[in-house]
């Protein structure tokens, strides 16, 4: 598919509103006492990984620094904020982002406590960004961080994203891009495709099956598949299991013959099924023709696949909802004013005060070892025979993206990269600790 | 806040790539071998409903009709789509859906199988709305479906929606209106105040407390507080939270007198915190004084809440992501062709054929009892004693939308009615059988 340069594809309006309400009341309330003005730290990071996993991947990174860019409200917008006093409807209406961004780029790894993005500017520009960032880490990393797994348990075999239909319209594209950069080889999304320059594909639906019946209303398997190759290529995939799984890949090989492309199961007993197509294809000598699964895959039910015959997995509705952790649990917490470090003590949510950065010390080998986490001017500490690579890396300065940013497909081999360094066991899919802990030096 | 209609607040951008690649393929080929002019009906229906739940909402059904509308290729999308031939472009260019749509209004509830929305035209105009029809009614079904267990869990408190912050920005957008209409007070979401009329709310965030520092880097909850009252009013809801919260109240009492609005706990062990703040503000004098209580609440939480003295609850995470269920999991199948029923036949996946319409059935008392499922154009069958809803309305007709359509304020007040109607267990939190199923008559 065509794809110009993601810049002119997105989407440009206003993220002002993408907000919540107490941002601009704080924000008005800020102005009246004078410290609007403080200059603060905001930190975005996660308490813990979801449902005990090993280890989360940062994503949206760039969605972050576009919904900045666009943070600019409109007229129609600014009228329609009547509960705000004069003063503050002045302020937004000159409103542009000038602080700093620092933080992990797209496609990191991630674990609790590591801090993922830090905000700094005045309280009142950077108090009103609280919502957006956080929709936008939280939702693309929660997808980014199942996707990764289900990479790993496919093991090399391709992975295509074809979850749209489960998620909303819009989150649909941000989920095909996180999951292509987690390692999927496509995606079924043409928004994502358009915007993003993710390879898209696809097969066929039930329904085109279902439509070529004859006159009499009896199913005509044939004269779908036939029309789908005349149209499509004896490449594509055809869909063998609306009727009679054993009819239809019999069907699909005399239509298609021995340069058939794949065919797709939907529906049964994966493994069993598979099993069967691929003898059924190999006697039938179409010894090249792949077969492509789907059917409520998650990382477990691929993984349980690893033995059988299966080319292409086709992921809808696990990936685009998390696998069971349908958010990353981020929070955006202030933790420096004027130079100082703060931090809330409340039970069960204490965080830890101050801007920070961080490194990720590996072994000769590559393997890493720890994160640490220090004040963000800190100097670097002495790792002795560990290699201390820097995470953090500046991403905003004086309110406009820095140059060199990764794009997608740097943030993709780059998560690939750093998948290899974890301990073996940070790979697994059960649950246990994270693979890596943070330890804060210098606080 | 100020709000003009919905109409004008929408975001009127092509829908028409929010689409999987294999609509697009499948017309092409239906446009060659002469199957793209069959008239065909696709259902919407789910097979189950998630977690065992008794009932789910319809919702996302006005977005539904616009995203309909919305659907036209602009000259730059078409350019993009250079895997289709002349003819499949120029059939794109000049589309416009020309059919009709028939279904359950928003705020309806359905069960398994229930035949929520029926789209009928050619196969060409109704193929292509797979996606985004499926992508707007589950993601905005699955948020109101859990919004109302937690509406009922809250037996008359009220809810106000704070979730923007954990899924994606314009899913956010949605999920407030999903939650609004399921019986949510309120929503923190500017947007959706902005775009559908939503009443806002919000109190404040810990960083409101923690950027009150003085010189030495000591707290100064109570110049937060102060300064919180002087912008909002003493109306106003101040969180309590981020030290001690014992000292919290105390001070919130002496800055905002026996008039303060609300205090806010969003952390510890909710059902012992605000037993002990009521009693303190209490004895304080503060009786007319609110507490508002936030922290992962979900239905179950709510619920265990409702013996302690809590006026009002925030929820976020949980019901923006479904609480547990996502995704609503409904489907959109081709049921007829050319007047014909049509229907799948593999294993766990088989559905069945024909366009449908349904009734609800209703004691005397109000109490629903079936839903009977009938061809779409079949008569009404006698029930009896029993009343018989017609639950299937046309919505669209040669391409636009019917007049007189319920607005979101209306769906809301249907919805609220019919649950009511739900014999008492459907309304139970846990996990059981539907609490309605139905039955099919006539096919």
């Amino acid at each position: 598919m065509n794809h110009i340069t993601p810049e002119s594809r997105d989407n440009h309006r206003s993220s002002a509103l993408l907000t919540d309400m107490y941002e601009l009341t704080m924000l008005q309330a800020s102005l009246r006492d004078g410290t609007a003005d403080r200059e603060c730290a905001f930190e975005v990071f996660a308490r813990r990984l979801p449902n005990e996993r090993r280890y989360g991947v940062v994503a949206g990174t760039e969605r972050v620094l576009r919904a900045v860019q666009d943070f600019v409200f409109t007229d129609e917008q600014l009228a329609s904020l009547d509960f705000l006093d004069e003063r503050t409807l002045e302020y937004l209406r000159n409103y542009r982002f000038s602080g700093r961004i620092d933080g992990y780029r797209e496609g990191e790894l991630y674990f609790p406590h590591s801090p993922i993005l830090t905000v700094r500017g005045t309280f009142a520009e950077c108090v009103l960004l609280e919502t957006v960032v956080l929709s936008i880490m939280n939702a693309d990393s929660a997808v980014a961080s199942a996707a990764a797994r289900m990479v790993t348990a496919a093991n090399g075999r391709k992975i295509i994203e074809m979850g749209s239909r489960r998620t909303h319209e819009y989150a649909a594209v941000a989920s095909s891009r996180a999951a292509y950069l987690a390692g999927f080889h496509s995606t079924s999304n043409l928004e994502a495709a358009f915007r993003y320059g993710i390879p898209a594909g696809g097969t066929a639906a039930h329904s085109w099956t279902l439509l070529h019946v004859n006159e009499d209303g009896s199913a005509n398997e044939e004269a779908a598949f036939r029309a789908q190759i005349d149209s499509l290529g004896v490449g594509t995939t055809l869909l063998v299991d609306t009727y009679d799984i054993t009819n239809g890949v019999e069907t699909a090989v005399r239509v298609g013959g021995p340069k058939l492309g794949a065919v797709r199961i939907d529906s049964g007993d994966l493994g069993m099924l598979t099993r069967q197509v691929r003898r059924q294809l190999d006697a039938l000598g179409n010894h090249n023709t792949k077969i492509v699964v789907s059917s409520d895959l998650d990382e477990f039910a691929i993984a349980g696949l690893s033995g059988d015959p299966v080319d292409i997995y086709g992921v809808g509705t696990s990936v685009v909802t998390g696998s069971g952790a349908p958010t990353a649990g981020m929070v955006y917490k202030l933790v420096e004013v004027d130079g100082k470090p703060v931090a809330k003590r409340s039970r069960n949510k204490a965080s830890r005060g101050g801007a920070k950065r961080a490194l990720r010390t590996h072994r000769d080998t590559g393997t890493a070892v720890e994160e640490i986490v220090l004040p963000i001017d800190a100097e670097t500490p002495d790792t002795g025979t560990l290699t201390a690579r820097e995470l953090t890396i500046p991403m905003i300065r004086d309110g406009r993206p820095v140059d060199g940013l990764p794009t997608l497909n740097e943030a993709r081999e780059h998560l690939a990269a750093q998948l290899v360094t974890l301990p073996w066991e940070g790979l697994a899919l059960s649950r246990d600790e994270p693979a890596l802990s943070a330890r804060f030096v210098g606080f």
